[in-house]
């Protein structure tokens, strides 16, 4: 029915939805600590591996350019859907920009009204290094003490951190072909106890490391391990090589590891196995959580985790991000949904607001 | 190089977003006039038509369910990127919710940074309705002053103003299953100077109207028209018909018409026309628009414009609103990309952050 035009034109607390920005996310991962929310972020996203046969699954949706790429990286559980928006622009750190911002959302399959609005930079960083940390829990040697990492840009630390905690890591050895960002990480992991050792090239920091950790920028083919840099029995946590065209291992390794993935469709499109025959087999991650497949099987196996980011990896982030949100009370509202009395009366809602002197506005230039 | 803990953690300009809430949305349309801000994206909308070559384009993509749809459509013109999310639930306006919400965003390709976050529930309902006008502009009889209306919801009233503003109607003919709604769309639009007639039937509505729009919600095959209801010479603004299973029109009506489309990939998956073979014949706006295709070509003719909503026009409505900015100042700015002094040390921002009292922290629960 037609309403009077002194009803209220506030926001309904239906048009409000949830927004964590980056101030807030800082907030609560400070709050609840960062080791801790890795390690928390890792059981969610273990948790939704192993009901892997719940999502709806597909590769991300890809713009590219010859910047960079803008992806859009939706899925579903039936019950709660999740998006997330992210740029990879690799000229961008010269220019005093991210290479990767993402921010992503929630939204209940039912009503498809959004529940949560949040930055993702930092929680890309966190889901990345818990994911890692994750595989690794199931295939890299026992025991493992010491991480090479090759590539010491943002996502490093959260990397050296997550297999910290998780593994158990107490020695991580640093190379990047700028010594600045080696430096960055080594002044910033020292802080948190670990043994770190700056090192003049890929090959010194590998030795002696049980695990491997390639994670540097550049799109294109480059190789950062070479087949005589590997010996037997190490795991290879692979982060790099993420969109066509940009890969960091050489194929010859490749040949001489079991590998890993999370979503067979979409590392064959983006990750270092784009290099291989279509054909290769490569074991996917939910197998190996749930027992379906084996992880690491011998001492002299090379595992080699092909890591590209999946949608799945977000959604349990952001799901975990929900769940903090009455305990932290960080995050604000935004007025983002249209909720006019009668859902009808979009117009009447708009027509209102004109003679609400709340929301009349003045041009001012 | 390693900042020290001093340093200021608050955000950049770099890191905050343009933001346009419901309520800023509500004061731009209502400061510029509603009628002027439709002919306004009308003119965005047909400007990137023109230019059909210059956008990356693809079926939006969908995740559906038994409620509804939740959709993500993006696209690009090599300098900015866009994208929509918005849902589409016909069982939610019993429920007090909208059945369609949405929001949007512009990024530079170059950078992959956003630059533009905004509401798109209201701007959807503006841009659908200039879109369905343009279109009429090219297609509907010379001279039209009656349109009937089947479908009397949350569009209808939008649809109304912008035939009114870019074609000259001056009477409308309601008609919809709920009275109610046809009450709140003849109250709503006789204050905008529309002659209005609230009609029993849609036969009813439809006499004597030389343009028929078809806007109802249900998402199943539905012959809101029926063959011999239609006259030679209408034009028929086909809003409805914008999912797989959900049509309007009876296929008859469609073999008897010339058919325009949006984008005809994504119409021959959701459009009237998924009722017809995938050969059918169908010419694309941007065709008519640039003049490489006619739009109406005798008084005769039957036309219908099979209207799903395509990326384009909302990336030409989000363009139109990036413009109004700074000129009527109805934007907020939401810290929602991290945005470190170093663009490697995003672990550095979190650490110093935890040692500004700025940023702080406590569980409060």
């Amino acid at each position: 029915m037609p309403q009077s035009p002194l009803m209220t034109s506030s926001p309904s607390p239906l048009a409000l939805v949830p927004f964590v920005s980056v101030e807030h996310m800082m907030k609560i991962v400070n709050t609840i600590g960062l080791q801790q929310v890795i390690r928390d972020i890792a059981g969610y996203i273990e948790a939704d591996f192993k009901r892997w046969h719940s999502f709806d699954k597909r590769e991300r949706v890809a713009a590219h350019s010859t910047e960079g790429v803008i992806e859009l990286m939706p899925t579903s559980d039936g019950e709660t859907y999740g998006f997330k928006y992210v740029n990879g622009h690799p000229a961008n750190m010269a220019r005093g920009f991210q290479t990767v911002t993402a921010f992503g959302l929630l939204a209940r399959v039912e009503t498809g009204y959004p529940i949560l609005l949040s930055e993702m930079t930092l929680l890309t960083a966190l889901r990345t290094a818990a994911t890692s940390a994750l595989a690794a829990k199931y295939l890299a040697p026992k025991g493992a003490k010491t991480m090479a990492m090759i590539g010491n840009g943002a996502q490093c630390e959260f990397q050296a951190l997550a297999f910290a905690e998780i593994l158990g890591i107490k020695k991580v050895r640093l190379f990047d072909i700028d010594h600045k960002a080696t430096e960055k990480a080594r002044y910033n992991l020292s802080m948190r106890g670990l043994e770190v050792i700056a090192c003049p090239s890929a090959g010194e920091a590998i030795a002696g490391a049980e695990i491997i950790t390639t994670c540097t920028a550049d799109k294109q083919y480059a190789t950062i391990l070479s087949d005589n840099m590997v010996g037997c029995g190490v795991h290879i946590n692979a982060i790099g090589g993420d969109c066509p065209g940009k890969t960091e291992i050489h194929k010859d390794i490749l040949h001489r590891s079991s590998i890993f993935v999370e979503y067979t469709a979409q590392t064959r499109i983006e990750g270092e196995i784009q290099q291989l025959d279509a054909a290769h087999p490569v074991t996917e991650l939910w197998q190996v959580f749930t027992g379906e497949a084996e992880g690491r099987a011998s001492v002299d196996q090379i595992t080699l985790f092909d890591s590209v980011g999946f949608a799945t990896e977000d959604f349990s982030a952001l799901r975990y991000l929900y769940d903090q949100l009455e305990r932290t009370g960080h995050y604000t509202e935004l007025d983002l949904l249209a909720d006019p009395d009668d859902p009808r009366d979009l117009f009447g809602m708009l027509h209102r607001a004109s003679n609400s002197p709340f929301y009349q506005g003045k041009i001012t230039a």
